[in-house]
Formats: structure tokens, sequence, C-alpha cells
């Protein structure tokens, strides 16, 4: 009997043709129904520590299909070629086979692992990308990218496999902290002062309330952010044009997370310091008007994201990380820029300008 | 100044449109002047602990391009995600970065592993395949798949990722030792069988001679042994339809080679005995002459290649390996059966055809 889809589980409309993003509260009981795994005899699930504890109960599958649970131990310092590889010896042994399906159920660490198995099982299955945090929502889970880090830095090895579907649940989001919610609304500033001046103004005027406001209140924000995400991978999926643009603030960002061994700054708060870096580069060349960089400032603070960068963490340690950025060339480090209007450009930036932001964002 | 392809290394005509296949006496030397590689700042080049000592005095690139030289210890024991993150690491530290490029010098092991490396450093780059054993440049290097074992099973971790170009230079095929010869006639032997009669009868009116031959003697044999296998992988990369046939003798191979350890068999010996499975298989049901059975099994014999299965393995030890299979699905063993005429056919086959088919592999 074929069981009905629940209204609240119709893909919502994005530019992501082969990728369905369902959204609605109460939906992860209801994968289950999917098309893409109702028939499936076997599925691979995976959690972080913490999901599997807050949602294993909610994933509920077809009778037909046998879940297969792996939960590792949650934190960015596992989201390595070891867990992969662990995850991947279970689901081999489990006896899942190239008919089978990963779903992973957490946050970017978890959707970023989960993907980059599912890519490489029996050189690449389906998967479904269920984001449980609000970063994972309106960033890690959509696009694609799918990635685990090395010890020279983040997202080094991975490869691009877009997920038959990513499930969204709000009601996931009453399970965060403050920290976690933080960041993820700084990945929201990032993509709107990237591309969506809509959703920048937006997220301007009531400032002071998106991290504490009742998690239904960053609904809309959370569509606008995927919408605006979605039209740039569709442009560009293979990362190379248009869509470098959702780098902005990630050069210092992801040096600010390995400089650290990832273990001082949650993702998103590292971005935050990357943005006001971004924003400080492209004012002393005139790309940005100072009201921006005033505003954007303001905005992040006021969503209870840093601005500084720590002052134990030197210039030439943040430098060598830098240096194995995926985006840069031939040793010579790229940054997005934000311009005016919120368009943005990569540019190269020689070393005595990259020094003189880093020193200008110790100031609070 | 623009280095001139040397005339021995213009591509050879194939049905690969995207990916060039070079073949000629010398040209390991000429690496460096291929337009993929010319202009590379720096390459990543994968060597086994053999091919560095043989051949990495003959690379040579361009005096613009860095090698950076990774050598693992030789064997198939060592083509898992182990060495995989050890070579991503090594890239990763010694600056390699998206315009790079990954060269892979040496048998199906090393081609199977750089391949995969380079389909996962910072998401993809460029490799170009250079097999240095006949098994190599017929079979393993052709075609884009890449992979490294896991526990459970051979390539059971991989990607799709085919080189932008394969190096053949047939001089390196002097190194060999008759094992890893007899290996790759095994290779050409399960090509011929499953889709080219030409090769078949090609092989087989010689059959005394190749173990022995000078090299030389084999180059159209390797040369029509990549036109079939590339006919067949253009018709059908992701290996769901047509390339399956080129599964013909692995599904046994495979779970011999799982069921040693990897210790005993050389490949292509391990795919010598699945094809006389395969056709006890196929003889059974019908679908192949006993001739053409005893024709090829006298053809392998006559090549050096074992055609039965050592006593001490049982039968339950290998179907608890087939299971593994990544053809296998549901739990059913799944085997690609030649058919008179020499095409193929993939077929389900219960427990005891399977039995006795293992049972008669038992005689010599």
């Amino acid at each position: 009997m074929k069981e009905e889809l629940p209204k609240a589980m119709r893909a919502i409309q994005t530019p992501l043709g082969k990728c369905k993003i369902y959204f609605g509260a109460g939906i992860l009981s209801k994968i289950g129904a999917l098309d893409c795994i109702r028939s499936t005899r076997a599925a691979g699930i995976v959690f972080d520590s913490n999901t599997k504890r807050l949602f294993a109960r909610k994933i509920k599958l077809s009778k037909n299909t046998r879940a297969c649970d792996f939960a590792f131990p949650a934190g960015e310092t596992n989201k390595n070629l070891e867990t992969a590889g662990r995850i991947l010896e279970f689901f081999a042994s489990s006896g899942l086979d190239r008919s089978s399906v990963v779903v992973a159920v957490g946050g970017g660490v978890t959707t970023d692992l989960g993907g980059f198995v599912a890519s490489v099982f029996m050189r690449g299955i389906s998967w479904i990308a269920v984001p449980t945090t609000l970063l994972g929502m309106v960033d890690a889970a959509i696009g694609g990218k799918t990635g685990v880090d090395l010890t020279s830095g983040k997202n080094l090895a991975g490869t691009f496999h877009p997920p038959r579907a990513v499930v969204i649940d709000p009601d996931a989001l009453q399970t965060l902290g403050r920290r976690d919610r933080a960041g993820g609304i700084a990945e929201m500033i990032k993509i709107a002062l990237a591309c969506d001046a809509k959703l920048y103004n937006k997220l301007y005027k009531s400032r002071g309330e998106w991290l504490t406001c009742n998690p239904r209140k960053l609904e809309p924000l959370i569509r606008a952010a995927i919408h605006a995400k979605a039209r740039l991978v569709e442009l560009d999926e293979r990362d190379t044009g248009a869509r470098l643009a959702l780098n902005l603030g990630h050069t210092t960002g992801h040096a600010l997370e390995a400089a650290t061994n990832y273990k001082y700054f949650h993702h998103g708060e590292a971005v935050a310091i990357g943005l006001r870096v971004a924003m400080d580069l492209a004012s002393a060349l005139g790309m940005l008007a100072p009201a921006t960089r005033e505003r954007t400032i303001q905005l992040l603070r006021d969503c209870g994201l840093p601005i500084a960068i720590p002052r134990k963490l030197t210039n030439a340690r943040i430098l060598a990380a830098m240096r194995f950025d995926k985006k840069s060339s031939g040793g010579r480090i790229r940054f997005i820029l934000p311009v005016d209007g919120h368009a943005t450009r990569a540019e190269f930036i020689d070393k005595t300008g990259i020094v003189l932001a880093l020193d200008a964002a110790r100031e609070r």
C-alpha cells in the first residue's frame, strides 16, 4: 500500500531541480514516505552522538526498509577520513548495497560527512540530508558539497554529490543552544550580504530578536536563505563562478578554525569574524561603503556573534592556515569581498593588506 | 616556449572522447609535454615502492612544474583508505591546489588509488594514469573507475573520475615478472570473451607464446583490448548496462581475493579462476557451448594462469565474500555469464548452482 505523502511534506520550489527540498514542522517522522526511500531495502542512517539521542526515535522508515544506524562522536574534530572509513566499513558489513540510501541527520558536520560517505560507498549511492541545525538548514545541506577535514585544513577532501532530498523540520531548532543558533544566523548574514539585499534588510530590521525568538519566526528567513543559495548553486554547481560568492567570510573563517584545531570557534562564529575581515579589506579597496560595513558589524554583534580575532592567535598562524584554503592558487591567498549592492567578487590580495585587515579585526 | 608533442605521443583514437590515450615506446619521459600538465605549477606523483624505483627518474615534467612524489608500499593490501589519507595529507601539506594534477604511475592498485585521491582532493582535481603493468594498460586505467578496498571487499569505496589522459609506454612491460604478465593476459581474455571475438581468436591462435614473447608483440593486443573496453565504457560510463559485461569473472575473482586477504592471488589469477566458474555456470544453463568452455580453459592454462580453486579455500568462505560484491543486491549474488558468440548477460543464480560450479572448479 502506497503511503500518501503528507501535505506538509510537499517539496518547496527552488531552482535546484535535481534535489527536492521538503520543509515542515514534524516532517522528520515522515521521511519513510519519500519516493527516494520508500522502496529501499536498507538505509544507512548517520547521526552524531547528540542527534542520535535527540532524533533517532523520530526517524521512521517504512516497514520494508531495514535501518542501519551509525553514530559518531559529535564535533568537527571527528569530520575526518578515519570516521568516514568507520562508517563505510559499517555499511559494507551491514550488507548495504548499491540500491541502499544514506540518511544523514545532524548539523553541517554530519551532513558533510554522511554525504561524503554516500558519494564513495560502492562508487556513489543516493542520500538524503536531514539538517537539524540552523547552519545546516540554510547552508551546509544545500548545494551538494560533501567533505571531510584534513590536518592541513577544512573540507580539503570531498566530492560534489547532491542529496536526492533535503528534509528540514524546523521543530529540530528547539534543541539548539544559543551559540549554534547564532552560528546559523552568521551564515544567513553571509548569504544576505553576498546576494540578497531583501534578506539583509529583514535580518537587519529585527536584529535584536533573532537570537531569542521562537524558532518558528525564523522559518521565512530559512526559506529565503535556501532560495538565495539554491539560485547560486544552480548557476554554478562546481563552485567556479557565481557560487564562489558563498565563500564570503570563509578564507579567514576556515583559517581561524584550523589555527585553533577546530576546538575554539563554532563554524558560524569564525565566519562572522571572517565577514568582518572581508569587509575591512573591501572598505580599504574602496569597494564597500563604510556605512554598510558599520551596519553589518552591528548586525553581527546584535545577533550574539564575535567580530574580533582573539589576541592569542597570531597573524602568522592565521596566514599559514590561509595558505591551505581551497580557494588559494599558486601560493596566492584569495578572498571573496563584498561589493556595495551586495554583489561580491573574488580578488587576490597581497599579504600586507591581509595583515592590516587582521590587525584591524582585533579591535572589538 | 611550447615544447612540441613528439609524434609517438599523439593520442590514439578511441571512443573515449574525454580521456585521451597516448601509446608509444619511450613516452614516459615526455609526460611533461602533455597539454593537461605542461602549465601546471605542481603535480602530485603517486608511485608504489616498486614503480618509484623503476620509473621515478624517467618521468620528466616541465621546468615550471614542481613534482611532489609519494610512494606507498607496493601491494593490494595497501589500497585502502589509510593510504589514501596519507597521500591526501601529503598533497595538502605540499601546497598542491585545485589547479594541480595527480599523476599515478604503476599497476591497477596505484592507478585505482591515485585516481581516487585525485577525485576527492579539494573535491576533485585532474589526473593522468600511467599504467606500467599489462593489467593496468588493458583494464584498470581505462574507464574512469577509481577505488580502494574495505575490509569487507574490493573497491567498495571509490568514485567515477576519468583521467584526463592515459599514458602507456609498452617499454614498461620489460620490468614485469611472469605472474604479472599472465595476470594482464587474463584480463585480455576476459575482454575478448565478453565482447571481442576477433581479439579472442588472436589470443587463442598464439596462446603458447604470450607469456614469453618480446613485449613489443603484445602491442597490437593491448590496443585491441583498450578499444574493446573503451567502446563499452563509452556506452555506459556508470556501469549499469553494457559495461557490466566487463565484470565477467569478477564475482568469483574478487571473492577469492577477499577470502585470502589479498595475499595469495594476483588479481588476474583470481579472475582466471572466476572466468572458469562463470563458464561452468553458463554451460550448466545451456548458455555456452562446451567447446568454447574447453577452448578458453586451454587458453587460460597455456597462458600460465590457474584455473582451479585451491583446496584449502572452502565454499563457505568464498560465498561469504561474494555477498559483499558490489554487484549483489538485496542479498542475491549476481554473476556475469558468457553467452556463445561472446556476448554476456547478468544473471541471478541460486546458491546450489554456485556451489556446484565452485566444486567443479576444484578440478584441474
